[in-house]
């Protein structure tokens, strides 16, 4: 993603990749070979950023010299390949252990999650309540969704951002951690009416009652 | 990280979200409530940085409609958990079978990549060819290695970029899977002899030949 910004802001991010402890505006300034000036215009456009931050001052002669590294949010500009990661770990549990192992794993991660959860947040009135307290607790991961709403009478929410997106394009499986996590935290049955990983526009789910389960 | 574009380009991009089969330069230009050439602009400007691609046309009364959407890359401009997914996952691994089980898979995932990547790759003709060989591959992955050098007579890879860098500081034992994968490749014994998961400023990897096993 650092090729969104301009040249300059990224040969500063990879001298400061090279440089974990940090530099000077004056290191920065030789090593650019601009103005002091152009570099602190720089480093405050990649600080309001939360790219960069300021380090530790280094004892020198006169005046400690501020230094400036790479925040941990700037160090994730540079390429990253936890999807891939994530992929290969999928794969392998698939080889080792077969599909619907697998499968259950998914499952069992999006319920261990939703437990945590609720244990965070007080349980809502009513299922509407808590399908609503689930949108934001999804909002906060990054689903963007808007808040919850209300479809054919029952509680909808509607995402229109994947967090897992090049990984559910793979193998749709990886729903399954999301859906298990929505049946758990607000105990009903999920209906995933439409699915972006699927072409859809948005992710749609609708939230029932479990059916009840004859003894 | 869509944070560090301008106000408009982010407000054009999180349409395009909403509206995944794309939108017109009109329709875009009444959303927006910006003038038609001001959004051609920022369309050009999102689109060499690979953000933004041509859709389909959409036919019209009289000329057909060209339609703008997200690329692959403009998508993954919205947030992700591919990190925090593949911790769980790993996490999960753990809990089910044991600390030994999740070194040996990830031993094994990193040898099942490098017997694929040598399969792509014709060997070279001694070690410091096929470290060479290696470090132009984790180049194309982002490793950031800048080739092969030698050091006290043995060939070294030092890379800056860490394309595991959050779940490697969260679990030192990702590192298992980069130094399966440049043993296999390389048929070396490994020296990690700088992480920047435990604060170094490289990662520095010096390759020996292994040492023979006694029958």
């Amino acid at each position: 993603m650092i090729n969104v910004l301009g040249q300059r802001q990224q040969d500063l991010l990879r001298l400061l990749l090279r440089n974990k402890g940090g530099l000077t505006v004056d290191e920065l300034s030789r090593q650019l070979e601009i103005t002091r000036n152009a570099v602190r215009q720089h480093l405050a456009s990649l600080e309001s950023d939360g790219l960069v931050a300021p380090g530790i001052s280094r004892p020198s002669g006169g005046r400690p010299e501020q230094l400036y590294v790479l925040s941990d949010e700037g160090k994730e500009i540079f390429p990253r390949q936890y999807s891939w990661f994530a992929e290969l770990v999928i794969d392998t549990i698939r080889d080792d252990a077969g599909d619907e192992v697998l499968k259950k794993r998914l499952d069992r991660m999006g319920e261990r999650i939703a437990d945590q959860l609720r244990a965070q947040n007080p349980p809502g009135a009513n299922r509407q309540k808590q399908v609503e307290k689930l949108a934001k607790v999804m909002e906060g991961m990054g689903y963007n969704t808007g808040g919850a709403t209300v479809g054919e009478g029952k509680p909808v929410i509607e995402a229109d951002n994947c967090i897992f997106h090049n990984l559910a394009m793979k193998n749709p499986d990886i729903c399954r951690f999301d859906l298990a996590l929505m049946a758990r935290f607000t105990d009903s049955k999920i209906d995933h009416q439409e699915c972006m990983a699927k072409g859809g526009n948005v992710c749609r789910f609708k939230f029932s009652p479990k059916p009840k389960t004859s003894s």
